[in-house]
């Protein structure tokens, strides 16, 4: 009944064409399905930052929205692409960790490997699988294609390199800054379950250690502090962020992406 | 009949997932609703000049269209949501001067405060408001949803910080520069109807002075000077802007946002 | 039956709401049109870039789409807009070589100067070509409009002022490089048709010249050389690239747009 809708997630940056030959490639095959970007600002080659946002922002969608994720240094070589069926979307990206942290989250129904040339635009290029495979697939996806056509059940999808939090001591967990915002917020891999598993009645003041700093408690807004203080809190991705009312954390901190994070209680 | 129009203005840049997710939560709720970005790259935290982005941008969308601003320093703390009717749109913002512009130049004939949770998001984060109540209330406005059912009336929304242009003298009006754009063109918020009330007959040759440099005349176009001269023309937007033949003027001046300027009958 | 479809490659920058007032432009024309962004990070006023940009997206969206390309630093002058019919497209953008490339590799079916008020947004700004002009009339065509009713028939569309890629020899082509993607990857304008005439059998290795290197043989993928190598390879869109594997050719060479490039058989 409606036209369908592709999200798109990369690396390419807005100032080449690589994505517009991605729409069209996709508007070729559905002339009416809608186009979202969510960005194309990724660090050139951030599997770990692609991974999280795509986690955090794909399941804003309309159920049966199919999500293309490309960071994807390996093309041409001999990299599987994956589709995975997640609560009713589909998300497709290259095997090498950029699903892993949806999956981990929230087990697939259906992941296979995409390898049914049907639906590829042909001729492949060996350097712009986007534009030849990604996109034309998830057109026909919206078309009603189903994810069990595009090839063989995958059960062994590669892992991030980059590590998960790690439970360090019973009281302590250590994780890393996966993200920097604009406002210099900085979004960590520890997420609101890993918090509640170190302090289980929420009554404890944690401690979160970044840099040279020392932030006392996990608080509610932005304005529970004062102009230009830091602050952590339980961000909208339901991931801990340090931040700064007013402020770039980031800047007022010195660090950024990749940055050691301890939380104790 | 048509599937409805939502535009967005934010400080949100394009690196993060935000804007998606505010798209997302549009979709879920009209699946059909046309999404247009006016532009995430408003100065962090610059509600002035979102206030003049906005101001000359809505009106070149069809009546109907729903503009979602948001630049929002207080999000979590009480500020009210506004929601407009202007000319056939509804525009929404923080109550923070953001559609003052729009409203002095075109008054609503309804303004009221944001309050219906009927129409939200849930449950509402404290520091995601964008995602959790603009974007809904504003796909809910599409379906048909009148202006009235949002909130209560308002009557005395919050005006800009910032100073209008003031007529200092008989002979002369100053302002300031709310908009410097890629070409560097300085718009200001001096606007053709406050020199046509400093010049009724407008036979007069202004003089604009901004920075040390002084400037003769309002032109009709850049081609009317020379290559990488100065000139003052009223812009798009109906403002007077300061720009250069082919150069960036906040280059050949050294001025950006915020500097002073002055015109001279 | 389909809504149509309009994309848009300009110089304009995402800060600033001159794209957005064009898209409102359009809607206002036909409410129901597709927008696509090909890019607005146009070098300013690089007409051969965009010349490029926009040779290597348009063909791959589907027919009947109308593709609005501005790099336009004569606004407001006596310069022309051009219309051409290409493969079934539409495509416009002022006379000043921005079409050159398209219509260099595929002769346009029919080529006129819009001049037909009738398709306009009044009043036309002397500086806003893009609003009045090239975003109505695009509308209009996805509405079917025909492209002989926008003004009369042109055949002498004003040529790019840079040089195409020459043979300077018997065994020598040379070119420069027309666009730096994020990636630095250095796009030239030497074609694959280009490097054929250089070496009809196909059997040579050819030798890629550029700043201080020389570069052994055309690859068929980025992994065909180890990490952080330079090769040259035919990029997706047909012309030759100078890369690095998973590295910027750009950064390890030193050089950028405009940097001359050599190919010797």
């Amino acid at each position: 009944m409606s036209r369908g809708c592709i999200t798109f997630l990369t690396d390419f940056g807005t100032a080449d064409p690589y994505v517009a030959a991605m729409k069209g490639a996709a508007l070729s095959v559905n002339p009416d399905v809608l186009l979202v970007d969510v960005s194309h600002e990724v660090l050139p080659h951030d599997i770990v930052g692609a991974a999280y946002v795509l986690a955090w922002s794909f399941r804003y969608f309309p159920p049966r929205t199919v999500h293309v994720a490309v960071v994807d240094p390996g093309v041409g070589s001999e990299r599987r692409i994956l589709a995975a069926e997640v609560q009713g979307h589909v998300l497709m990206a290259p095997d090498n960790g950029l699903l892993s942290i949806v999956l981990a989250q929230s087990p697939a129904t259906r992941l296979v490997s995409v390898s049914n040339g049907a639906y590829f635009r042909h001729p492949v290029s060996m350097t712009f699988h986007d534009r030849d495979i990604f996109a034309p697939v998830a057109a026909h996806l919206t078309l009603g294609v189903d994810v069990g056509e595009l090839g063989r059940p995958v059960s062994d999808p590669v892992p991030l390199a980059e590590a998960a939090p790690r439970r360090v001591a019973d009281r302590v967990i250590e994780g890393t800054v996966v993200h920097v915002d604009r406002f210099g917020n900085l979004i960590t891999n520890i997420s609101r379950q890993d918090l509640a598993a170190l302090d289980p009645t929420g009554d404890a003041v944690l401690e979160v250690g970044i840099a040279d700093a020392t932030i006392e408690g996990v608080q509610r807004a932005y304005a529970d502090v004062g102009v230009g203080r830091l602050l952590a809190v339980i961000g909208s991705s339901g991931l801990l962020e340090v931040s700064a009312n007013r402020r770039s954390a980031a800047d007022v901190l010195g660090v950024g992406r990749g940055a050691a994070v301890r939380v104790t209680r």
